[in-house]
């Protein structure tokens, strides 16, 4: 006994979705059912539009409504994010991230005002496969020569390697490191230290020393 | 800072999903923008082919594939689902369960070779229009009629309230025992007991006194 | 850094008590050094009374207080514990259970007025150092002689082997079915299905096979 | 049913120890009764020995060991723990603790070479009768004149108040800085920032902005 295929063609499909499994995958198919013609096709056309509508900034590949744009929102640039193309943003300090949702979480804290760039991803080694999925050449390019990208007036004189604390965000960081050096720009990293809602008894060694030595 | 349009509507579209939070919602969004067109396409219509070609069976309400009956799968009936129109069932056993997956969940263990009935969900109090939302109404006509809705040579001589062992479950079946009495047939309820893998020690008391009960 | 030693080895002993690990061990080190002189003692005395006070039932092996026995409660037996010196208790049922609270679990439902033996465990191999820590020999022992050990008029019919629904649980079940079957007993074994509170999607199938088996 | 009275006052003496509830307490019970006499004993010397041999710092409240003091491990004073006692820390630092066990914790970095002083808690309300509980007053009086409570030559520039970074830990922090303030030193708190093996996304806004202002 299984599901009729038009059935578990859709669960496969949403199987593939990130943290879903089947059984979860089999609620949303039985949910989609119940919903009216109208909900449907105003999903329908979401999907539609976001493919239609959005597209990856030319300089810091974050995702964008080229809609929103036209209309005349942001900057003057036909390719570039609203970030990229406000003129109140700091273009000497250029934070690398791993993924978009991490560039909602830095604006979030509005103590950062400089430009962004998607790496799209981390790498467990340092193997030329899985560096290739990076956006590390598109990364230099920006660097060195802004402009070409979109970026009027840019000069940067600090690159903040903002990945995750993982191992893969660590060895990441390490390899951008290495690969940055000769560009001679400050190059920096994300404080360690305790988290907001932490005690003492449950950190890691490496995290407390990081919280004695950035005392203040 | 927050997502630009096309995107935020999108995650507030997944976000409806049961189980689907924000957070997960855009996620998703993230990754339909990774899929290639072909991809997207695919899903798009497998949303379309799954409102097309999926409709509820007129006897038990369990979703089924018209396309498939069409091919000549299962019975002849064309609104019966092919395990309504399987003339090999047991047409004196009639399963009465919450939600399409739990008819799943039974087949799985092929012990079971009666009908179906899907109730729709279950209720937490008895108010009207909570019991309303029950299929309640069509179960006794089913029960009392199988022919007019498709089922020919039909005697249900046990009614199986299949519900879950949760306190909305427990409500509803004590409901439909009541509303169910004045047919005069078997009705029973799944054996309570100790679940595979599970320990005394942690066990309820009204659990532990089925086990002792149902001990064979 | 460390602990002193008088900490430390302290903590190591709390260590070996089932589910401590060493950092709860020190939180009971300090909790210990925190209470007063009189509630250390009276943590003391009550280890140094259970030593001395509780010893094991010569029928069942469930732990009893000699103290309590000796001021008339329960039977007359000087080894036995107030169950199996109870006269009302029936005496044709024994249920063997892994450990001790099994039998307070078993008591709370009301549900079982017969006997007991506590079988010390259960094994996950069937070989023979692993036997040889349950009380198989004792159980056989008290089975076909009763009297021998105190217990009066009893004649079991039933044994209920009512050992956790674990894979060492099931395992431990059937290494006694095949000891006890010469003694032509009638074996029973807790009945399986769906426990209070339980979903049936989320039931395994073996479990939801015993449910459908056992409705009533 | 329930347990005889002798396991049954064990289990509630247990029940008090810290994390444990009824069930474990009762497991502790059967464990001890599972233990030869001679390792009971042990279990008993050892929490004689603690009650005798250790006594808290009368600097730090730390506890130690006497026994081993007098063996000549350490400083010379008869009432200082082997870190207060120690000439080769540094006597111008001074780190306030809650517990005991954030003592172990720092210690383990081996980033830090001060003093230490075991606060005693922490408060949720800044309620007299809460205060109460903390060791205020002795740690104005350790800071104002530390040789009067056994250390020679100590004159203290920098008091880190290393509480955990929850609401309570906050809460008191905030109340010992104002408290410590007309001592005119430098008052100083452990590093906020992503720990080790965090994401980015599942930080909060705050921890996220010291992480950013704390870059390097």
């Amino acid at each position: 006994m299984s599901y009729p295929p038009s059935i578990q063609k859709l669960i496969d499909l949403f199987s593939k979705f990130p943290t879903v499994g089947p059984r979860t995958a089999a609620r949303f198919v039985f949910y989609l059912m119940g919903l009216s013609k109208e909900e449907v096709d105003e999903l329908l056309k979401g999907i539609i539009v976001l493919k239609k509508n959005v597209k990856l900034c030319s300089f810091c590949f974050n995702p964008f409504d080229i809609a929103r744009r036209s209309l005349g929102e942001g900057g003057t640039e036909e390719n570039l994010c609203p970030i990229c193309s406000n003129p109140t943003r700091d273009k000497t300090l250029l934070c690398v991230i791993e993924k978009e949702s991490d560039l909602i979480s830095i604006e979030k804290t509005k103590k950062y005002n400089g430009l962004y760039f998607v790496l799209g991803g981390t790498v467990s080694t340092l193997k030329k496969e899985e560096i290739k999925k990076l956006r590390v050449e598109q990364l230099i390019e920006r660097i060195k020569n802004p402009a070409k990208f979109g970026i009027k007036n840019a000069k940067f004189q600090e690159i903040i390697l903002a990945t995750n604390q993982t191992t893969e965000g660590e060895a990441t960081t390490l390899y951008l490191e290495r690969i940055l050096k000769p560009l001679n720009l400050k190059i920096t990293r994300l404080g360690r230290g305790l988290p907001v809602g932490s005690e003492l008894e449950y950190a890691d060694e490496e995290t407390l020393k990081s919280a004695l030595e950035g005392r203040k």
